[in-house]
């Protein structure tokens, strides 16, 4: 919150903002069918007045934009886990040191872009308006909007330089951008604006600091969110004074758990506020001790934060996370504000942004790599309808470009040549890596494998229930990248694989996807004639070379919900049409993530590159659910098919052979 | 067949049809999701050559259009019967002097229009062109295009009078109407010709008269009726010498079952065909016993058709039934081509109308009344997505009317007074017509109650699994007229509820949809809030008085379907706002068809009166389909409420009591 000088201005005359030149920019609003969640299509505003009526408590946490990619891809990661606990919303500072509107993988604006459209958080982003002429934060703001941002916390911003001076059509406080948004962009944002419980250092006082407060609220601010202060008392005053002179809107409380000594010493400076005398008292002596600091910050939040939460003036708490997660984390769960066992609206995280909320169908090979589908799918004009019929679908955005969630490891790269082989021998080498990841077992090298190319994260709790299986399968080069067991009429509210309002069940047809070699292939398709129709396939190498039973290309629907008072819910479809072009995605990525690790030319690289001329991907759908999943079985009777082939008919060519004429190229390591 | 003088020309200049003026007609066809059936996208042609190369064999039936508009409800009946058996499709015969292409509700456009739309059956509309402009043969096929008509049967036709001459630049020949239809309406509509066995009556050569029916297909036909015969090789004769001159397309015998002497006699002296020997040796000695005629010509009529089939060049049977379905039925029985248990596509009848086709989902309150519902529905542009949200529903067709299939009863007056009472002495004697109708069990007067004014038909045999709970209630004046149990996974191939292709699972959740009065509703809202959320109701009263607990207004899924390789698919929905235009008609139901029995200010008509003034129309939905149904035991509750009401509280008025301001009206017959 200090680092990005969030200020307002204390002088007397804050008007200035034209008023002129308005255009309305509402949106008409379109309704999908079934809304699972009322919430989705309400505004933060709206959010934050239902749970407060509920008398529900809430929390939002503030994160800074980090300074390298790397950290901005570490940064994400945290957004997924934070957002687990259930944070109403976050909200991102500005930097205008760092280039904050920018399309920069670091930058404010696209860090809160990703927390709306890849994360499904409701994000607030921060803009402070000083130096600025009118033109370029309109810019700011259109831009915001584009990306699907619809909350702004509006700050005047340090002036930069010393001979700062108010300028006549300019934007001197924080009010005149309060007004330059509602004027420009009509009701569009929810708009917060910023609180000091001890009045803003460069204020002429307490009370000329809360009436311009007051004008920042009366210009249209929906809510505020108060500097960090260190007693309870303190902060609940202020919203006595608020109150007092006619300020109705939500405050809500910054709180700010103490996380070491330096951090403390430069936020005292920068934010020119007085550590109370009894906090120093029991820092000084332990200033080295990092832990011990961490355990009393969070015991000293803690039991602020109660004082507040009773008071019954406090409906939520806003955490300054310093970009950090574990003290806020503890401080939230002795709270028992943070969300142990969120309830999933759909099986899939839902976007934030406003145009994909209506979302409610995706296939299921971007089950892993749901950024990536987000990205490929973010120009398409029409989600809830979002199917990929032949002549209807939009086309998926092109595999030409190398954003930050599409084909790059979160992992470095020596982190993924030590899980992934500093050197690979054979093919079997490769599986080995699949087991020791699906086993959760250290690899050769002593490793856990933690990532696959197609795995980011290690299995997922519902993919645990078929290890066994899948070890058995990965050992013999049936290379697993994503499934599910099959679920007849689970309770919406199960904590493993629930999802959707309470009172529904929940269904799912047995997946499995894998890479496999034409060989394994040639046999599979023979044994698959004995299950048809109960078996969905389709079988594909990267050239294209595609085989499939499926009819006309329509999807399969293979997660399913049923729901009191609703229509059926169908979030996860197996597609016909989007699997050719995830087939691009997941082939590049053995390319990409993989074989680059490893020389030019050198034995490893060409392994990896032989898998990738010559397997096939494959996958799977057990159509009868309320069945046991009988994948396994015809994975178990193609290796009982390839161990005891049927007796030689020399004359005859297998008709199904599908990549026959790569049968007799050389392979590597075997 | 006869009776439309079926005929093509013998005379040997068949030129005369314009080629000018072409326009192409072709539709954009829109598929989908997801399609259960393929045959439903297909032409009668294709679907006719998928059927033949399969090597199955199939029948279809001929009719001719009734002189009366009861007569036409009766041949609608049928349709539904005979359309139960499998027919590949059906004909409707026009006759000239009938006012053929009116909107009359016998006219020949307007029974195939019916039988298409309401029945869901493929049909052929035939057309003569003899005498007639072109304008006003092109003004015929538009309107039949427009009825959704996609095939024609081209008939000369006789011609009026016996001074008939060929027009210059008229219709003289079957031929020329085959190019017109082609010329104006490019490939739309499948054409079929009639061929004749013996030759043409008129014909100047047996051989003549095949090449003029190679004119016939040359100029566009698709395929071949032909006239009756009696004995099958004169057909297989007749198949060997089309197919010697180059005649490729299909042939279908024209098979007619004797079913009375005096038929048969009409047909000989009509169709200027000679009766064989052998027959007329039979028949004449039992000229006076219709069944043992009828029995011959059942035995004859099989007898020749398993030689038909078993010489392998016959695909499938057209039957000309007179409008008479036993004889047909029998002989479609016997050699096994009556499909006993047809599987059904979804589960209600699919109208064949192909903007309709793509329909998929309906409300359950029309369940017994599909054809209003069509009806009511019939200028909606957009039936795949046919949701009635709340601002994107086109409104329902007016309730201003009384069509065909809207309001009238097939029944006549004299039987409904039996089934529903001659004289109504109370609302209990209304309740125990509803507990006759629905236990099958004979009324005080001693008649079966086979329909109601919202039920046609008798009970279905899904709703006879509840009969003796409906039983129960209905006795105490809860008055049901529509109900499903809840189904949790049954095959989609059960006899009795099972519906889409096979490989599936259906579900359902449990309805109940009935008129009570305002007291049981006091009480049953009551009981409802200890059934929240598991059941959803709507509550509603004539004058509009609406109490539900519905999310926001939207749709809620009760019948649907999982299948091998598709999405979910989920045909009927309990829709709130489609249920307001229900309740109007399912009040008016009470007068139009019940009250109106009796005259103005009778004690009978103002019980019925009182009832459509006063009850409430009620729905029921048990969200948790894997459970018992409970709405049984709401109903139970309800009663145990009304029995043993809790103690009396003076002071305090029933909030929830919807209908306070009736309730001190007179009530007749109490």
């Amino acid at each position: 919150m200090f680092e990005d000088t969030w200020r307002t201005c204390s002088k007397s005359d804050s008007s200035g903002a034209s008023n002129s030149g308005c255009e309305s920019s509402k949106e008409s609003s379109r309704s999908s069918t079934p809304v699972l969640d009322t919430d989705r299509t309400d505004r933060l505003r709206d959010k934050m007045r239902h749970r407060t009526e509920s008398g529900d408590h809430w929390f939002s946490l503030e994160f800074f934009p980090p300074r390298t990619a790397s950290g901005a891809v570490n940064l994400i990661s945290r957004f997924d886990r934070m957002g687990s606990g259930g944070p109403l919303f976050i909200d991102v500072t500005w930097h205008p040191a760092g280039d904050p509107g920018s399309d920069k993988e670091t930058s404010s604006m696209m860090i809160a872009s990703t927390a709306v459209n890849y994360c499904g958080l409701e994000s607030i982003l921060h803009l402070t308006c000083c130096n600025q002429t009118k033109e370029k934060i309109t810019g700011y703001l259109s831009k915001a909007k584009r990306l699907g941002l619809k909350n702004i916390m509006a700050l005047r911003g340090d002036p930069m330089g010393a001979d700062w001076e108010e300028e006549e059509a300019g934007f001197n406080y924080a009010t005149d951008l309060v007004k330059h948004i509602r004027c420009e962009f009509d009701d569009y944002f929810d708009i917060c604006v910023a609180g000091y419980p001890t009045g803003h250092p460069e204020a002429e006082s307490y009370d000329e600091d809360l009436r311009h407060l007051k004008e920042k609220v009366d210009a249209g601010a929906d809510f505020i969110i108060t500097q960090l202060f260190f007693r309870a008392d303190t902060f609940l005053k202020f919203v006595r004074d608020c109150r007092a002179i006619g300020i109705t809107c939500p405050i809500l409380p910054g709180i700010f758990p103490i996380q070491g000594y330096q951090s403390l010493r430069q936020l005292v400076k920068l934010s020119k506020l007085e550590v109370p005398e009894e906090i120093m008292q029991v820092i000084e002596p332990i200033k080295d001790n990092d832990a011990a600091i961490r355990n009393y910050g969070i015991e000293q939040a803690v039991s602020m934060c109660r004082v507040l939460l009773e008071s019954g003036e406090v409906p939520g708490l806003h955490f300054y996370t310093l970009n950090r997660e574990v003290a806020t984390m503890e401080v939230l769960r002795q709270l028992g504000l943070w969300i142990e066992d969120p309830r999933r609206t759909l099986p899939w995280a839902v976007s934030a942004h406003p145009k994909r909320k209506v979302e409610d169908v995706r296939p299921i090979f971007w089950a892993s790599r749901p950024k990536s589908y987000i990205y490929r799918t973010q120009d398409w004009d029409d989600f809830p309808n979002g199917r990929w019929g032949n002549s209807s679908s939009p086309a998926f955005g092109e595999l030409n470009d190398y954003y930050l969630f599409y084909l790059k490891s979160k992992s470095s790269k020596d982190a993924l040549l030590k899980m992934w082989g500093e050197e690979l021998t054979s093919e079997q080498s490769v599986y080995e890596v699949f087991t020791s990841y699906i086993t959760a077992q250290p690899n050769v090298a002593g490793h856990k494998v933690m990532c696959l190319p197609w795995n980011d994260d290690p299995l997922a709790p519902e993919t645990n229930l078929l290890k066994d299986e899948l070890d058995k399968v990965n050992r013999r080069g049936v290379l697993t990248i994503n499934s599910q067991p099959s679920i007849n009429g689970k309770p919406s509210s199960d904590p493993i694989v629930g999802w959707g309002p309470p009172g529904g069940y929940v269904f799912q047809k047995a997946y499995l996807e894998f890479f496999t070699s034409s060989e394994n292939v040639t046999a599979l398709l023979k044994v698959l004639k004995k299950y048809e129709p109960r078996v969905n396939y389709h079988i594909v190498n990267v050239h294209g070379q595609n085989t499939t039973n499926a009819h006309d290309m329509q999807p399969n629907a293979v997660t399913w919900g049923i729901f009191p008072g609703r229509e059926i819910v169908q979030p996860t479809v197996v597609d016909p049409v989007s699997f050719l072009y995830w087939k691009d995605e997941a082939f590049a990525l053995w390319i990409e993530q993989w074989a680059k690790l490893y020389e030019d030319e050198s034995p490893s690289r060409m392994i990896i590159k032989y898998i990738h001329d010559n397997y096939f991907l494959v996958n799977l759908v057990d159509n009868d659910f309320p069945l046991d999943n009988c994948l396994w079985q015809v994975i178990d009777d193609m290796f009982e098919l390839l161990d005891n082939p049927p007796e030689e008919q020399p004359a005859e060519q297998p008709a199904e052979q599908p990549n026959d004429e790569q049968s007799d190229k050389e392979q590597p390591g075997k």
